[in-house]
Formats: structure tokens, sequence, C-alpha cells
């Protein structure tokens, strides 16, 4: 198959080296920024430099873009996608963009499904990308008004390139996991590096510190425009986490002892509930 | 030396594990447990099962007992403890511990300096430990009334058994910093995991989800020990987490994209300053 990649960032880039390194499809690469399509065909992790006659030859083609760059992709280029063309997103939310690709696919008549690869890293960009970076992780598909063929196609795809699991769902189930999984502790992550004795932490911590803050090493635009677009389930889960931790907060003021490690109990029963 | 080792938990069965297996030191250890320390015995991870005897005999003393255990187990056998014995503890909070075991050492002539290996795991006990445990991790002592001697033979037995970094500080730095580096990402933990999302996590979760939740195994009774003895500098850091979460809901509710974004900011500058 002709696959076609719009945007060779961390996502991009890695589904590139991915399908070069481990598939015989052909990669078509495109980019806003010359020298990283010239260095990804030196590379060989793809094997053409995308334009509007190689997207027209797209079997498949991923949108590796942040939410509202990709819809205006598609708004530009419709007319390239030929009629029958599969095409998928690889966005960190879903209610907004698959509604805006399902309508511009049934006007121009090309297919669309909705993708989220659960890979990512704290690093971003082309030089961040790697062919393993999907080893073993969940591709969550929504599948849209897509049919069952194509949703076959996304799936089969994604295990070639070494993902481990396979997740169909709706994309409000899909955005209102993601404000729980991902979305949280990335907020977390830089609300918990504002501590005033944060930049005193060397020789003072270990593992605990370097998990909770590690994301902070955040992209903000992408970030920010991922967090807005997911604003109701988001702020819903920002207040349960919130009420959780002033829960527990209670308990230490109070010197209540029983109350506490009936909280603390409660986390780890439903870590281990869970066979964590 | 004669090392005694009291108590064979996680981190007193990876201190006997790492000077039986690195060192040329004798470690006699002691555990409430007798199937233990005879377990221990027979994996040669100690040289001898303490006793009062063995125990008087002792150059070097590490209390690995929770907080109010490893008091009560000094004014039990302070007795036993011979004159220039050099006593640690290796607790998780100081102030507290340093204040009752200095006194102590000063009643009955035996020296005190508190410390606090950085390392654990989200498991405890006995089986969770290993030799390799303390590998390029971070000592610190808090020196308390012990002498420079003392403070150089505690620093010299913690590289050799793999430590990386020490650190000297006083018990209240300690506590402030700990109170930041790793109860809050404890308490964290279990505030996360109770929301109403996570049971259902599989197949939508990643890095992120892992790192944050990683710790939500808690042991309650040692770490509701760990929180009440340090409430004030962990009520604080609990205030402030709390306050930048709200601060970053704020603008996610306000869909204030500026203000987002430079919050993330912050957080993404602040981790990129300590070169992390």
């Amino acid at each position: 198959m002709n696959i076609a990649i719009i945007g060779l960032g961390l996502i991009g880039g890695s589904l590139a080296k991915a399908f070069s390194e481990y598939t015989e499809h052909r990669v078509i690469g495109f980019d806003r920024d010359p020298s990283i399509v010239q260095r990804a065909l030196e590379l060989k992790s793809i094997h053409e430099i995308g334009d509007s006659s190689s997207l027209s030859q797209a079997d498949v083609i991923y949108l590796c873009l942040y939410p509202e760059s990709a819809i205006q992709f598609v708004k530009e280029h419709a007319h390239h996608i030929r009629p029958g063309c599969l095409v998928t997103d690889t966005c960190g939310i879903k209610t907004m963009v698959c509604g805006e690709l399902t309508r511009l696919s049934q006007l121009h008549g090309f297919a669309f499904a909705g993708s989220h690869p659960m890979a990512g890293k704290e690093r971003s960009g082309w030089n961040a990308s790697e062919a393993s970076l999907f080893n073993g992780a969940s591709y969550i598909i929504v599948p849209c008004e897509a049919s069952k063929l194509h949703v076959d196609t996304l799936k089969q795809l994604a295990l070639e390139i070494g993902f481990g699991t396979i997740r169909i769902t709706s994309a409000e189930e899909h955005d209102r996991m993601i404000a729980f999984t991902s979305q949280v502790p990335h907020v977390l992550a830089c609300a918990y590096v504002m501590s005033p004795q944060c930049p005193n932490h060397k020789g003072f911590s270990a593992g605990s510190y370097r998990d909770v803050s590690r994301v902070a090493h955040i992209n903000e635009v992408l970030w920010a425009e991922l967090f807005l677009e997911n604003r109701e389930p988001l702020v819903e889960e920002l207040n349960e986490l919130i009420r959780h931790l002033a829960g527990i907060k209670n308990t230490i003021e109070n010197n209540d002892r029983d109350a506490l490690q009936a909280l603390l109990r409660c986390g780890r029963q439903i870590k281990e509930a869970l066979g964590e």
C-alpha cells in the first residue's frame, strides 16, 4: 500500500520509520520543513517526498499534526485525496477532530476513522522519533462512520508496526479516559514542579520525584490545544483529583491516623485489584 | 567492622545483602520474625543472627524499622549498646526521630547520626530486598551531635555499598525537601487512582498513567506514620500543589489559551533549568 504520512514529528516520524523498517509498504512523507523530509529520505525512513500528485496515490493517509492543523490540512488538500482513500488522524483528543474529519470525509468521498497511538515521550520532533516507539503499545481506533473493512485495515497496519493491543471505542469514551490517563498527569507534572522546593531537589529525590515530574518537559502549544479541546472531561477529572488530594490532606491536618490509613489502603486496593 | 542491622525489611534486607556481597564487614541481622533471620543466614546475607550479646559487639547499628519502633528498640536495648558505638536510623522523616535518638544517645553514651537512603520500591519486605537497591542513589546524612569522624564513617560505608551521592543536611531541611520529593508523590498516587475512570484505564494508558500511579501500591501503616510525623511541611506542600493545579484548571475552564500556555511553559522551563 501507499502510505502518506503528514507531519514528521515524534509520532509521524516514528510511523514513517516503523513502516519503512518493519513492512513492505511505500511511505510518502510530508512536512512543512523541507530539511526534515530531505533528511527522512536520505535515512530511507520515507521512500518519496510527498506532493499533490503523490498524495492522490495514497491508499492510507496518517495525519500527524496538531488537531486544528490536521483539519486545516484536509480542508486544503481534500481535492487531492482520491475517493476510497482511508484517512486517519493521530490526535490525542477525538470528539472535535473526529466530528470535523467525518464531515469532511462525507463531503469529499473518502473514508475516515480516528486513531490514537498510545505512545509518546517527553521530547518531541523528528529527532526524537524512532521505529520502536510503538512496540507493545495500545492503538485506539474510533471508527466513526468508517466500514469494518477500513477499521480492520488500520488494525492490521498497527499490528505490523509493533502495537501490542488494539482498542475500539467511541470519541466520547476516548476523551473521558484520556483526560484521566494522560492529560491529568501532564497538568500534574507542571503543577508539581512549581513548588518552591523543586529547584533544590537534587540529592533529596529518587524515583517518585522523577516519575511525577517527567512530563513537565511539555510542548505547551500542543498540550494547551489538547486540553482546551477536551475542557469538560479534563476539568471534571482535575476536580476529582483535587477533591481526593484535599481529602487525604485533611486527615493529615487533623492527625487522624485511622482515616488516613483507610484512604491510603483504598488507593493500594484499587491498584492491586488491577493486578498492578 | 561489626555491623548490626535491626529489621530485615526492604531497606534492612538490602543493606544486609549489600554489606555481605560488596564488603568484608561482618553483618549481624535482627528481625522479630525468626524465619526471616534464618533465611537471611542460609542465603549468607548475614553472618550471624543477632541477640543481646552480639548487639553489644556492634561498631555500627542501622535501625531499619518504622520511626516509632526504631526509637522503641533503642529504649529497650540501650544497655546492650556499647559506649562509642555509632547508631544510625534509616527513617524517611528526621526531625522527630533525630531529636529522640540524639537524646537517647547522650543519655547512654553512644553516638548517633541520622541517615536516609534515598532508594525504595513500590513493594516492601525481605522478599523485595536486593543488594543493588542503592546503586547510584543518594544517601542523606543528618549529623545531629555526631562527630565528623562518625559522619565520615557513615559516608564511607554508604559508598562501599554503592550509593552514588552523599548529602549532608539538617533534620528540618530534610523533612521539608522530603515532603516535596517523596511524600507528595505518594499522596498523589493514592488520590489519582481514586478517579472513577481508573478501573477502566487499560488500553487507554501508557507511561504517564503508570508513572503517577506506581506508588499507590503503598504500605499504608508505614506511610501514615511518616506523613503524620511530618504534618506541617507536608500539608504546606499539598496546599502548594492544590493551588497550582487549581490555577491551571481555571485557565482551562476559562478557555484562556495564553494563560494556560504560560503556566505550562513555566513548568517546562523549571524542568529544563534543572537540566532534566
